[in-house]
């Protein structure tokens, strides 16, 4: 039996994480899905990364996990990354799952595609409250291209506005991913276009987490909706030793 | 119910559509598949890349359609720019099979792989009556590698010698496809090198689109013939909301 | 009935072949699983290129093989393109498999990734007799990333030291692998991370080909242990006519 705790992305919660943990805890695996500080109703919306990312260590803290395979999605990856740098001890294994991976100083923006700043701050400024929220058609055609739109439309109403400063903050690491100890996975859905493909996650991301193991699925960067199944088995694939 | 008007590639008709259409409409929908001027016997193998759009915006035209989802493979993909262009009000989604992606001006070898106009006017060239046709290990090894060999050779027979000028003449568009305000898609054979991989299709000319969503399905420039199921489940994936 | 000859990647034999060599037969098909000099039981460790290629140029004769097939893997790809070169009248058609294709001239480490060689010599000085040996979390992680740990351990000690200056020695070629009039196919692993995929095995090695037929498949760079059945039907679909 494996301890998974699978971190979301930006504009969710753990919640929508239920069915997948669900199909990997059916193999025998315990599986958890905190929400990340910023995320959880009531949260404010000016959390900042450093915020995001303790709240995920006290998790482990509070739950005196060990020897967990952690997973982190899109931004999730900013904070599993975080979490590893202050919190190694409980973990075994680092699984980004088309996910940002920072060295210290960078912070999601820097990794961005080329223009994808103006855009985030526009979409910023239509809210005027600290957070961000994405326009469905991006959502729909860029995101989870590969669901039907009762799909695409009924999760995008699961979605919360998501705190604009965790992107902008510069993460501090006392080690870059490539230099840590612990054993890392990538996985990466091959129609992911999230990110576009002429500045991809991977390899572009993935290589700066050094020795690493690849896991390549189909699908959108929303897999966790247009097939949880593929996914769970993504990730017992990328967690496993 | 959708509307589909699938349009061929170079040294096709809409003929060897059939199949892959006769699976579109046995999920419900209407499919079309014309031939465009110049590829029909009997054409003038001297058409231009202007009548070849014109002679697609008449079928539409003549058959008063609406809401269509305009689909083009390879060469197609000048042509449903330019109908798009003039006929937008006929439309609902452009999906681009491994197609071109026109900016205004530019012309279908001007996006070619290096070298491949060469060897474009070398096989014309062998023909010297304006049209140019593909040598059969040039098809069998980079056009369809997916297939058997009597597959390959039985679909070499079908093909038309394709009017060059089509290929070299600039395209004269009022706005650039990412400018253009319709929803689109872009089928990604991930097989296909047809166009080599060091200058592939996707992404390099998928991201002229601007905002598109991304579908791949595995096997080679020509699924029409390799696998028409799997073409089929692609262009509904790509044309549905 | 088609007649192929499976060379296999640096540290391995013609034995972990097998498997796969068994699938390509119950289709028909005869198979031979030679094993490279400077990798059979007491072969020696200063074992340079060209004698390697002799030895599989003498199979081929002593054999008097006829229309061969020639699938090489990895280093096979030095090895098989050095055959073709004094060998073609034995041959009908090459298949790269995640292989290296030289060109006149070049040596294996030449066409390494950024840093490969400092990695690699590193890896040999910690042996001092000639060899080679990849550490198990390189072997695991980057090279058998799709197989379970038992799987991985155990064809880690399949595994044999390799003779260092296979991969120093250039090869030398009376024409390079674009100008062979040979059928070429390339199969391409997917997931195989062995050449990391900012320096990907294809189309950046593939494409020194020239015209070749480009076959892919899901899976790491040891598929032979991993899938020989997805293995199989790959090498039958890139060496058929």
């Amino acid at each position: 039996m494996a301890h998974y705790v699978l971190v979301h992305g930006a504009w969710h919660t753990g919640t929508e994480l239920g069915p997948t943990a669900a199909l990997i805890r059916a193999e025998g695996h315990q599986v958890y899905t905190p929400t990340i500080r910023g995320n959880r109703p009531g949260d404010s919306k000016t959390t900042g990364l450093a915020e995001a990312i303790e709240s995920i260590v006290e998790y482990l803290d509070e739950n005196n996990a060990k020897d967990v395979i952690l997973v982190g999605h899109s931004y999730g990856g900013m904070v599993i990354t975080g979490v590893a740098d202050r919190g190694a001890h409980r973990l075994r294994r680092l699984v980004y799952w088309n996910a940002f991976v920072p060295n210290n100083g960078e912070s999601l923006l820097d990794m961005g595609a080329p223009g994808s700043v103006d855009i985030m701050e526009a979409f910023a400024a239509e809210r005027n409250d600290g957070s961000i929220e994405l326009p469905f058609p991006f959502w729909r055609e860029a995101m989870i291209n590969d669901a039907d739109i009762e799909t695409a439309k009924r999760t995008y109403n699961m979605l919360n506005p998501h705190p604009m400063k965790t992107f902008g903050d510069k993460i501090s690491l006392s080690q870059n991913p490539a230099e840590m100890a612990i054993a890392k996975s990538y996985i990466n859905c091959t129609e992911d276009t999230a990110m576009p493909h002429s500045h991809p996650w991977h390899p572009r991301l993935s290589e700066k987490l050094g020795l690493f193991r690849l896991i390549q699925v189909p699908g959108s960067h929303e897999l966790c909706f247009s097939n949880p199944v593929k996914l769970a088995q993504a990730i017992m694939d990328a967690g496993r030793d």
